[in-house]
């Protein structure tokens, strides 16, 4: 007997410019206390920016620039749920389950521990999927531990 | 006949500071002939946190913040490989067994080549998995190229 | 009835130097219309450095420094696919097959968005296995978006 299990993994990371007077959304929750935010048009939301990544990779279609950028400008400044919505809609027409994503917040802030049951709740509700969420910081160092930007990345597993 | 593999997979960066003078422990293993080591109150084994934080990631436990941080002062400070044993109790509690982790070594010290397959036993001796450990630099550039600090990546595949 | 399924994963980034008048061969591909590429002996190919990492860490097998270093000047400055070639005859012959790879590209340069299909189809090919290529940039922060250099990070799932 042959046991096929069809598994796929994929990675994905990405990075945003922290600015002063911005809002802040990250892992797809507002933080009202924050007083700086992502720049850009987009929510600048780097935990599910990453996840999609992920999952795109996981699938072999692509990113979100391929997916969601300039040859698709109902897209442009899609908030980070929205994006997640709709990567998952082409994960799934390509055929794939998401067994897990895991996703690690890398910056100062916001600090996620206190809110990190309630962000993994929202997005398995508002999505279906298991995503595990976790936070770190850089001791100060490089582009999140100046304060410069906020980081993530993540790792999907997918099968058929 | 349905067949259920339950995986899950888990993902950990880390980044400690590196100062002159400080003892170097890596990877569980200490390094005296190194000059500098990495700054705080533990021991700054970035191999083993980011190991850590990668497991609990993919057993959806959290991270290293939430699991051993002020609320469990008792663990201010641990060892590595201590905060590694306690993580791998709480992954095992809560139904998983370890299929294997992976981490690589991001810095310009230690030099990993000559001890790899010392460290990896080590790890495999005292906790019961495989851990396959790798290193690279940056060449030259960022906060690990410049020397400023030292930084892991892990990936864990868990099941149950 | 005791169903096995033995599987493995693995991670590996790779950062290069990127220099004005060097030509650029990144993911196996020619980057004609490039003005600068990464510095060094060999091709600098973060992407396929990173796969190979990848790879190896999730077979047990070292790193590129390990297995391609200075004990094997034989490959010293050997292109990305060579060393993809040779990473897989030694992943293989430790009895795993590679169930897929997935790598993202962190840089500015190149846009990768119009040439994915190629360079996936390219590694396919050439080396009969299941590559994602992805690529992100970081917001103008950080060696990549100031363009001091090019990143890459890789995932692999291997089976056997």
């Amino acid at each position: 007997m042959i046991i096929s299990v069809d598994l796929r993994i994929g990675i994905g990371t990405d990075v945003h410019r922290l600015v002063e007077g911005r809002s802040m959304r990250i892992a797809g929750l507002d933080w009202p206390a924050e007083t700086s935010g992502p720049e850009g048009h987009s929510d600048g939301d780097v935990v599910l920016h990453a996840v999609c990544d992920a999952l795109l990779s996981a699938a072999g279609l692509g990113d979100l620039g391929s997916n969601f950028g300039t040859s698709e400008p109902e897209w442009a400044g899609a908030a980070g749920n929205a994006l997640l919505a709709e990567t998952l809609v082409r994960v799934r027409a390509a055929g794939w389950q998401v067994s897990n994503v895991a996703v690690q917040l890398i910056g100062n802030r916001p600090r996620m521990g206190s809110r990190r049951a309630e962000a993994e709740a929202a997005l398995a509700e508002a999505h279906g999927i298991s995503v595990s969420l976790s936070a770190t910081t850089t001791d100060g160092l490089g582009l999140t531990g100046r304060g410069e930007g906020i980081a993530a990345v993540a790792t999907a597993l997918i099968t058929r």
